[in-house]
């Protein structure tokens, strides 16, 4: 089967052309399938092109001269969806001109442009930001919402889980992704409202294809022992920038030390595949692709400082969302929800007794 | 001057009297002018302190049976206040028997009581729980509330930035600390309307004892870069937690890295001082010490799993804020803030213009 091309913001990020293009060629290396829509300035597409023969037969530019500012303010930025360039790659997805876009522009713009142009998906109120974050396990876990949404409703958590699992049933491969719900303590008593409304929902939940294991506290993010967490915008963003600080803490701190004296300048050395590990498990480059759930449309947000490598990745999230056809099975779901509802209701009182 | 005695709850904590007694001991080596008054089971404690002579001349010990459950609900506990080890340490300070109290047992059960028996001050609504966080500097950073409050209003907010400026004067010694709210981003538009109303406050506010610099994201927490972060008691323990999970994550990703290879095992040992200095950094019983801020008296929350060092920190901790007297430093800035407050009304429209 051929894949729809990948439409590629290709003036977002704080490296801008010549990244993104190194990216999709890094990406269309690995995967000889993949076809692209290169969305910016032709001249300096063109001639970050000429560094990657295999991309260009590969790639068609669509030419554009306005892009979207990293501080510009989601509305003022919307005003130009239809001649910025992130603006267009969304365009591309909404006209069948491409089957996802990728963009490492300013984060609030693409959300806001994408849900204008995509729109959210039946059944859903409102999209949810999910990414990889590393676990001392083989895999990574999804979580979301990542920043999406600053305060949510039960009704949008039970939600951000069906998207959630769905996300990792396509990364994970399994068939009922455990699921849990990001909380200040396990018990059930703990949590706001809407987390213990939540919780009870997805407990009572039947034919999700998903397995919802209860309450996470945020120092088990990084164990692996779930697949999915669901959170609301705010303290999921909390949570991942505290992730990243401490874990820079850490890393700085044994660089400190490190450089402080001889002997550890030897331990250092002597200690490389210790550091290189380490380096591997925390590059932002390696979980890169952090991805819209819940829209008409699949859009994968890369990193503004994501190198090719992370920008590879990012295309291979997307492409991958595209093929196992993420909105679908998010769909199916939702009906199962649906038919959940339907059933209690038509059960009635001869259920409660 | 003499300083008043300190209740240290003896039962409290995984490991119990041994470590709560060794910790008063320890404690008491450094400082000579330290009194206790260690309640719970009065042979057990009798049996601890045979090991620590030291301590036996500068202790009175108040018996009792009952002990707070580490899983026992708050509102459970609060029925037993008169009879449990907790409960008696805590009414030592209602009473003048002593001045601080220290407890290593449920958190939400020593906040009940606390609240019950001190009675929350004048100007404050809501007691916090402030703790230390380790820093890239050399000052650890206030942070606070760390889940005593699951939500919070603007007005909550800005108390908590006097309770921690008032704590961090203490602590680090300015004059004016500079606070900062936690937040999804650091622009004036972000986040909840509580927290750009609590910003917009702090901001307005002259003669406070602190210097108010705005917002702050959570992977900047490490830092050093201010001396008190501001947060809802839901933020701040997702916070808290995403930052140990994180540290634990680094660290154990290194040891297995470490132990993988024989290369690896040999750099471990010629980097020993870094490792060292890690331990140093991360070893949460050099931090011990969540104070309860906000009551008629000096409530101290020893880690459940702190060893004796780190119950020696936290009575250190406890006879700092007592000896320089922070409920009073407290009342001083909520006196400014009112003053404030009656300024801007009288100034009224004058000022609007």
């Amino acid at each position: 089967m051929s894949l729809p091309r990948i439409a590629v913001d290709a003036m977002g990020g704080d490296e801008g052309v010549r990244v993104m293009v190194e990216g999709a060629a890094l990406a269309r290396r690995r995967h000889d399938k993949f076809q692209f829509l290169l969305v910016g300035d032709r001249e300096r597409i063109e001639t970050a092109l000429a560094h990657h023969p295999g991309l260009t037969g590969a790639s068609e530019i669509l030419h554009c001269d306005d892009v979207v500012g990293g501080d510009e303010k989601p509305t003022q930025a919307l005003r130009r969806a239809k001649t910025t360039s992130m603006g267009l790659a969304v365009d591309a997805v909404k006209h069948g001109a491409a089957g996802a876009a990728v963009s490492a522009g300013n984060t609030g713009a693409l959300m806001a442009m994408s849900k204008l142009a995509l729109r959210t998906m039946p059944g859903i109120d409102r999209p949810a930001l999910a990414a990889l974050i590393p676990t001392l396990k083989d895999q990574d876990v999804v979580m979301l919402d990542l920043g999406a949404n600053r305060e949510c409703d039960a009704r949008n958590l039970v939600q951000f889980a069906i998207m959630g699992a769905a996300y990792a049933r396509i990364v994970h491969g399994y068939d009922a992704p455990r699921v849990r719900l990001l909380n200040i303590g396990t018990e059930e008593t703990k949590g706001t409202e809407q987390l213990q409304d939540a919780a009870s929902q997805l407990k009572a939940a039947t034919g999700l294809a998903l397995t919802f294991e209860g309450f996470v506290e945020a120092d088990k993010i990084n164990r692996g022992d779930c697949d999915v967490i669901v959170t609301d915008g705010f303290s999921g963003n909390i949570a991942l920038k505290a992730i990243e600080g401490a874990a820079r803490f850490v890393t700085d701190l044994l660089r400190n030390a490190f450089s402080s004296s001889f002997r550890s300048k030897v331990g250092f050395l002597v200690s490389r595949p210790a550091t290189e590990l380490l380096r591997h498990h925390l590059d932002p480059n390696n979980h890169n692709g952090a991805v819209f759930l819940g829209l008409n449309g699949v859009v994968v947000k890369s990193h503004g400082s994501a190198s090719a490598k992370g920008v590879a990745n990012a295309v291979e999230v997307a492409a991958r969302l595209l093929e196992d056809d993420i909105t679908n099975r998010i769909a199916q779901d939702l009906a199962e929800l649906g038919e959940d509802r339907l059933r209690d209701s038509t059960r009635g009182e001869a259920a409660a007794k």
